[in-house]
């Protein structure tokens, strides 16, 4: 259509185009009543200093142009029939949201005391940012959201998330300039790289150019066109631009740009689903150009506000003191026209509804932004029957992720038809020994595939690309939208995603607390590749330190499991994947290590999360022993048992009791976790007053942290990766952290009073195997042949 | 220049050709002996099965691809002259860069043991990826590495970082296409936007497209090449491509693009400098399209390996004990010709000389990436200058980070000539109170600048970019390479680089152990807009655990302050910017709060790091006070003075002693911190057996855990940030989290044995304040008068 057509057939009637500005100005209304207002919502009498909040807390410079977007999209939903969420990626768009949401009803549903009536936007408007109210961000509270946005960078991933698996769903989503320096955000673009048309729905970005972020210009929004337009068609998408600051020719321009990428949309997944040659489709975007803070004041105290980094807060801040400030603000409020869109009762009037789609099309009440609403528990085969056979401790070995990995698969080929599992990774699923997977889907890949490449598909249920954040973004998206998943991730660099962990795990403690949102399913990882077997990649790829991060966050929302071999792995693997509204990590090695116990043996001790192994200890019955060695995680635990095996052998008189713990937070009080123990469970476990080696997988003191308050912690001695070791063999590892076997006997000797002199000798030649390993492993460059071939049937037996 | 006469005037003659493509030999055969060869590594005798390592670690795949860069860079810079720094992207390019610094002398330089010889290409090959030996990445032990590469996607950070006030430095960086997948690389490209023609040094971008990664292909190899032709002009860049396989065409192309960059690189900076139109550059940048794996087995086992994901890392996998994989090693070996490149001594032959730049100009020699050799103390104002007057605790009041901006600001003006300090920030310096700082420069900006726009300057000196991944990564290359500066950013998003904090002090542990690696100046953070006063961001912006992260690093390399109040952070932020080879971590308010030190106080208390504020107390001289009431952080030291005076106030003759720890590693143990203190000095300030009630910044387990061998440790209870809280009053998040006043006396009536009925009364009226706060502050929005007021002449007078 050429530009003469275009101005000839506009977009919108003139009714059209009424309705929808008239949205829009109700919507900048409620958000500027929201920054502002205590009392006299309508207007109902002159602008006095009582009906200021006291604290002006809000951000009203993002606000206009969501209310915009929120706007045309609506209309969109209405004529077009079209299932549509919106995601907020700028940060402070609490304003628009809400005021959106109140709108089309969605908020009343969910808020009955805020009804759509005056008494209702005067709690509104109270409420926000006000002590006991709502956040100023798209928090959990605000109905229709799934992304808070209060850390910035991550709205992409979550929107792509959100697609994956629903064909028929298109995610809108607002990309914020200043969101969009981020790194997250910036290589989030690549994930339409990653999206089916077929079996996945849409991603609509709108890039929202509004020029600035809190005190500077944004980078994107000060290249100039033509570099912006081959950036967006370099990250293969197909951008429409609506730029300028008149509403009217705006309105025009973004109903035309609406319609035609919801039209494009239609026609990549109608040629893909109808069989198409399988290009990879370039999807529309939106480039929404506008004036920061639009239709606010253009000035204040003779500065320029509107369409600069000064909206970005709250425009008029003395407006409590200042006359001409409250003044201001009053025309700001009535610029809007609120007599033509409220009744005398406060309510929007008819007129609005025009633009308020039908029930569950409103974007605040889609049922896929309440994910607990659409949730179905997977299908799960029985993990029994992937147990590896175990008829005596330690005797057999295998790999612990491979063999979960047999039952990744097929939990993915059992939930195949409803399409609500995926496996997400960082390009690791293989390397963690996950790659059973592939016998049943492929890893998802629309770009070309080539003869030498293994295991692509364009309608893969394993999600790789090497971003930990959009991994972790995807998943995020995929859950809060009622379904299911798992990231695998090397241990150490988890950390990259330290920040979005902490989001969503706040994300689920507000969303406890609201009873219109139903439990999603738990974010699990899968940590693997870990610590203690970095043989080939050294000090930089060791940090055991996510557990410590995680353990910060509220005990309601966190379980960590450190499973010490193959069984426990599946029963946890089973357990985390029943599980709703936790974040859940398990700890696991990829290496072949050895068995410790049947599956049955597995599953009860799994349900205890820590207990008494007494095949591998020396009690007597009815004593208390002289020693307990603890341990979490597989490498410590075979260490301790390798220690438990020399001190049956050398100090056979000692009295042992071997504790391995798989629930880490089963050691911190039953007053501070609901796994912790109670004091008395702890003391018999791991007696009041015995000396205690806990040998663990990570940071020794996160152990003291979670026990201090014990009996026997005085007692306690822990053992665990401090910071030493290199590319090294396994066992290196283990003696430079001072956590192998010998030195835990070593511990025991010197912990256990009255040993005498058999003790001593035993306590020397510990040492000096530890010498003698050290410099064997710099002769030949491998472990000493008695710790690698060691078997805990020959230290039964010893 | 036409193709035509490309092919008349190729880049190198027939001897350049051959030198360069020698050189290239050279470094592969040395990559390839370091993976496999235990022994006979100049082939003088039939390869055998010990001659091979026992355990094969390492990365063919990235490895030819960077020894072809070298070889060109180091071409260029002989022919040019130019001062040329290699940055690493790939992760496992070590066997390469090890090959490289050995080749032209500089290895040998830092490790004589490692001599230019038979003998020294022996030791060379048997250390690689072997106990005790040097880890596979480009880590701190490679010379002129300043980025290990281990954990992918800093790269192009680091490398503007390092050119940032060098303007005759160019820092070549290879990106990998793996990496260039990760958030943090793909927003680091807009790092050329901040990179100032005149004042700073070049970076050349080296995208290397090899096609893989681990175990998929990647994103940006497998889009056509207009997209990532527009991409990359999108990005700002001026691409030039060299693609292809043949090594004559291949050298040929390389050639003359490194040429035709350089050349852009000094005509935009000629003309910056000369003072033409300061139009923002359009950088050159270079795609060096390879096969992974290059030269390396074209295929295994019948498998296809050159060229795909499979040479990854070791092509041949069987070699000790599958003949036909040792003969096939051996052939690879051979096919590089050691013969013409090694004399009979293993020392390379003259005509490698040929491509190795002399003394500094080598790479692995270039001092800039030995920073501590250029490092400069900084010329550092004396802070007293800046203090606040205080004549009595409490009374007068001042914004801390506001304070100190003043120091920055004359630090800044004071090193301007040096060009040796920066601040960076993610768009956060002005909100975080630090904008005296402009003043005297302004931020780094060369796109366009409009009238609105305020301190935006082509040569500012603050950096400001809304990424915490790209600050951290400047400021790390700019440290690295031997100059100064500080990172402020909001406490709860620093978490967004605990993974990049993880690698540099790793890096530092590393470094500390090498002699030749000269100490850089501290990594310096100030975390600000804290968790106590996100009163209108609420509880997704609330997060202290960046300190719980930080302390599982090494001890040697940690240091943590909690400023209590202005002058004590001027004495900190002073003391910082003097130290080196540490990461520093200042936790601030930024918030008008009380002062309680003079500036003398404030110097002996720091120095001090933990004292009595006997001002405080209420102590009879020579007896043991009945209750400590220990403080650290801003927002509890005042609740703790506030606590003080009711105390004073209402059970005046019970003892209190207060105790303000600004150095928190001071309460570790001596034995595990250099800053712990003995037991007995941390009896003499907390008692060995009084209650303790200690008011903490962040999570209160932290104190448990850097106490929890101290003697009084039964009797100390700790109130902290508990996850609880979102928008509200800076009050109010005390009363939610337990740490108010009003708790902190409730604390202390409970812990003090035989206070009696009137101390009874006194903790019901304590509860009874805390009722009547929570309802006073959700009907008004504010906190109750009596605790916005308080002072603590008050307190004491009270």
């Amino acid at each position: 259509m050429s530009k003469l057509e275009q101005l000839e057939q506009p977009a919108l009637t003139d009714d059209e185009l009424a309705a929808v500005d008239a949205y829009w100005r109700a919507a900048n209304y409620l958000s500027v009543g929201q920054i502002y207002l205590l009392d006299n919502p309508l207007l109902t009498e002159p602008l006095r200093p009582e009906h200021i909040k006291p604290r002006l807390l809000g951000h009203w410079g993002t606000t206009p142009g969501l209310n915009f977007c929120y706007a045309h999209l609506n209309r969109a939903i209405k004529a077009l029939d079209l299932d549509m969420m919106f995601v907020t990626g700028p940060g402070h768009g609490g304003p628009a949201l809400l005021a959106n949401s109140w709108l089309e009803g969605s908020y009343s549903q969910a808020y009955p005391a805020v009804a759509r009536d005056g008494k209702g936007m005067r709690t509104l408007f109270r409420q926000f940012s006000f002590p006991g109210g709502v956040p100023s961000h798209v928090a959990p509270e605000v109905p229709g959201s799934i992304h808070e946005g209060g850390e910035l960078g991550y709205s992409l991933a979550h929107a792509y998330g959100a697609a994956f698996d629903n064909p028929d769903l298109i995610v809108a989503c607002v990309v914020g300039d200043g969101e969009a320096e981020t790194g997250p955000l910036a290589t989030s673009w690549h994930a339409n790289k990653f999206c089916d048309p077929v079996g996945d729905g849409a991603v609509l970005p709108i890039l929202h150019l509004n020029g600035y972020k809190i005190a500077n210009p944004t980078v994107l929004a000060r290249i100039p066109r033509d570099e912006l337009d081959a950036l967006l068609r370099g990250y293969g998408h197909k951008p429409y631009y609506v730029e300028g600051h008149d509403p009217e020719a705006m309105h025009q321009a973004m109903a035309e740009v609406v319609d035609a990428a919801i039209a494009d949309i239609r026609a990549i997944q109608r040629q893909a689903r109808d069989g198409g040659p399988s290009r990879r489709p370039r999807w529309p975007m939106v480039v929404l150009r506008t004036p920061k803070g639009w239709t606010g004041p253009g000035s204040v105290d003779g500065v320029p506000v509107e369409g600069t980094w000064r909206s970005h807060q709250v425009p008029l801040s003395g407006v409590r003191d200042n006359p001409d400030h409250l003044r201001q603000l009053e025309e700001w409020l009535r610029s809007y026209r609120p007599g033509e869109l409220f009744d005398g009762d406060g309510a929007p009037v008819a007129r609005l509804g025009e633009l308020v789609p039908d029930g569950q099309r409103r974007m605040g009440a889609n049922p896929h932004a309440n994910g607990g609403l659409l949730l179905r528990d997977l299908e799960l085969p029985d993990f029994r029957d992937y147990a590896v056979a175990v008829d005596q401790p330690g005797v057999t070995s295998s790999e612990p992720t491979r063999v979960l990995g047999r039952f990744l698969r097929d939990v993915l080929r059992d939930n195949a038809d409803t399409a609500n599992f995926r496996l997400f990774g960082p390009d690791e699923t293989a390397s963690n020994r996950l790659d059973a997977v592939y016998e049943v889907t492929g890893k998802a890949w629309q770009s070309p595939i080539v003869d030498t490449d293994e295991n692509l598909s364009a309608h893969g249920r394993v999600v790789e690309v090497l971003s930990e954040h959009v991994c972790q973004g995807w998943l995020e998206g995929y859950l809060l939208t009622g379904r299911h998943g798992l990231l695998s991730c090397y241990e150490a660099f988890v950390h990259i995603v330290d920040s979005m962990f902490n989001q969503h795990a706040k994300w689920l403690k507000v969303s406890r607390g609201l009873p219109w949102r139903r439990p999603v399913a738990s974010l699990n990882y899968l940590l693997t590749s870990h610590v203690w077997r970095q043989d080939h990649n050294g000090f930089s790829h060791q940090d055991p330190g996510f557990i410590d991060h995680v353990v910060n966050k509220k005990a309601d929302i966190i379980r960590v499991y450190l499973p010490p071999d193959t069984n426990t792995l599946l029963s946890v693997g089973d357990h985390v994947l029943r599980s709703k509204n936790y974040v859940n990590v398990i700890v696991a090695g990829k290496n072949d290590s050895p068995n410790w116990l049947s599956v049955d043996e597995a599953v009860l001790h799994c349900a205890r999360g820590a207990g008494i192994w007494d095949w591998a200890g020396t009690e007597a019955e009815g004593e208390e022993p002289d020693v307990v060695l603890g341990c979490a995680g597989d490498a410590p635990t075979l260490e301790v048992l390798a220690a438990a095996s020399l001190l049956r052998r050398h100090l056979p008189s000692l009295r042992v009791r071997v504790v391995n713990v798989v629930d880490l937070m089963r050691l911190q009080s039953a007053t501070e976790h609901p796994h912790g123990m109670t004091d008395r469970e702890y003391d018999t476990l791991f007696t009041a007053d015995r000396p205690v080696i806990f040998a663990y997988h990570g940071y020794p003191w996160l152990i003291h942290r979670l026990t201090y308050r014990r009996n026997g912690h005085d007692n306690l001695h822990v053992r665990g990766y401090k910071e030493e070791g290199t590319t090294t063999t396994p066992f290196d590892m283990l003696v430079l952290n001072d956590m192998d076997r010998f030195q835990l006997v070593t511990d025991v000797i010197d912990r256990v009073p009255g040993l005498g002199r058999r003790a001593a000798g035993v306590r020397q030649s510990m040492q000096d195997n530890r010498t003698r390993h050290r410099y064997w492993v710099r002769q030949h460059g491998e472990d000493l042949p008695e710790v690698r071939d060691w078997e805990w049937s020959d230290g039964r037996t010893g």
